[in-house]
């Protein structure tokens, strides 16, 4: 499995991912899944992956051939973010198409996802999902975060404290704890993380991170957060078991 | 979808369920999913049930029955809860197998699973998982928690905070806001919220709580443990960007 998030803020956004990939619990590997491909000083695009990993790697080799050799479409050469996504798209199908019918013969699921964001001269930064049916959907002002691949154990800590207003470092914060409670809890999710934090116009990216296992201040962040959340225990006033006037028996006992 | 979580310590157990049911998204209703079969005095018993309301609904009917016709084994009669637990996965097949071939004729799955939390006297209490086959597990010390349903959103936080060793008013604080966070994340689990804290060896339910949407404690709660996320956030040291000494196109960039 796989976990990878992007968040977007007026400021700029954030892009993150684990890097365990299995093939059942007997074949774990590591690989990376967050992707540059940003022309620095005109436009920066970032990309996430997860699903079936012959399929992603096939599709990010592609996009980089592409520019490579200077094809006439390409991920430097699009003019939007919007025809970025739609060029991504149309290459997941395409690379899906091939294989699909060798895997599904043998039950493998060719299925995968992306996130991609970015921004080009000029215009506004943009975060999209695309599924693996290669349609795709962008992240708004009222839902500033999409991810992909192993999604629930990190998602209530996104739905408790972000928005399009949070400060990008905190958005970075609240990325790397969302990756981590999910590593805690599946061990289909691990390190290391790939975390970058883009700051809107600057067109190149400046911030990155990779937290290896054992890294000290991936070790720093969890023991201050497991603290905190102890912490918060203590500030939530005691449940008052005489809240409920009725007898337990009139009202949760089957009769 | 339902969530459902048993949480066991050394001075006793925690009980937790919403109260949400949904067959599709148009077709929502409120069913209690939390049920108490105690013989206060003689034993403890609570039960958690997570799957198809038709199934779960009629195993119910049916420990219920076979206590008020006084059958020779029934809740109140068997031993041991290990033996408790064998006659609800005997009656959970039962069940199951009356209805299956009619149910999964037109694609509806007879599936269900359940939470069996108890005490008898003198002896230890206990908490079960029962799987929809009929089999069953039982919590340890080294995994004081099992849970049945939507389990995913609100596990990180059982992860992080609880031990064998946690203190039971904790404990049913910290299952309060695992329910809580799942249903702020999914709208396939929803109020009201049964919880039931038992202290080991009273051999009686004293303490519970049915939590309605709305209700303040509820409100209050959410307030204060969100405050205490973001106020997390600042405790955690800064992310140092410049940790890694590599360049970003070497490391995370494709080549």
């Amino acid at each position: 499995m796989t976990y990878c998030l992007g968040i977007i803020t007026d400021t700029g956004f954030v892009m993150a991912s684990d890097s365990r990939t299995n093939a059942g619990v007997d074949h774990i590997s590591t690989y990376r899944k967050l992707f540059d491909f940003s022309k620095p000083g005109d436009r920066v695009i970032l990309l996430c992956t997860a699903g079936n990993l012959s399929v992603t790697q096939g599709i990010v080799s592609e996009l980089d051939r592409d520019i490579k050799s200077q094809e006439d479409v390409n991920l430097h050469s699009l003019p939007s973010m919007y025809e970025v996504a739609r060029y991504i798209g149309t290459k997941l199908r395409k690379v899906q198409e091939i294989d699909e019918h060798w895997l599904k013969k043998d039950g493998i699921e060719p299925k995968c996802s992306m996130l991609l964001s970015g921004q080009i001269k000029e215009q506004e930064p943009c975060l999209f999902l695309i599924y693996s049916q290669g349609n795709f959907i962008h992240a708004t002002k009222e839902t500033p975060f999409l991810q992909i691949g192993e999604t629930k154990y990190g998602k209530p800590i996104l739905d408790r404290t972000l928005s399009f207003r949070t400060h990008l470092e905190a958005a970075a914060k609240c990325a790397l704890l969302s990756i981590d409670s999910t590593m805690k809890s599946n061990i289909s999710v691990g390190p290391p993380i790939n975390l970058v934090l883009y700051e809107k116009d600057s067109l190149e990216i400046k911030n990155f991170l990779k937290l290896r296992l054992g890294d000290p201040y991936l070790a720093k962040i969890r023991k201050v957060w497991e603290e905190c959340l102890k912490q918060g225990f203590n500030e939530i006033p005691d449940i008052d078991w005489q809240h409920r006037g009725s007898d337990f028996s009139e009202d949760v006992l089957i009769d």
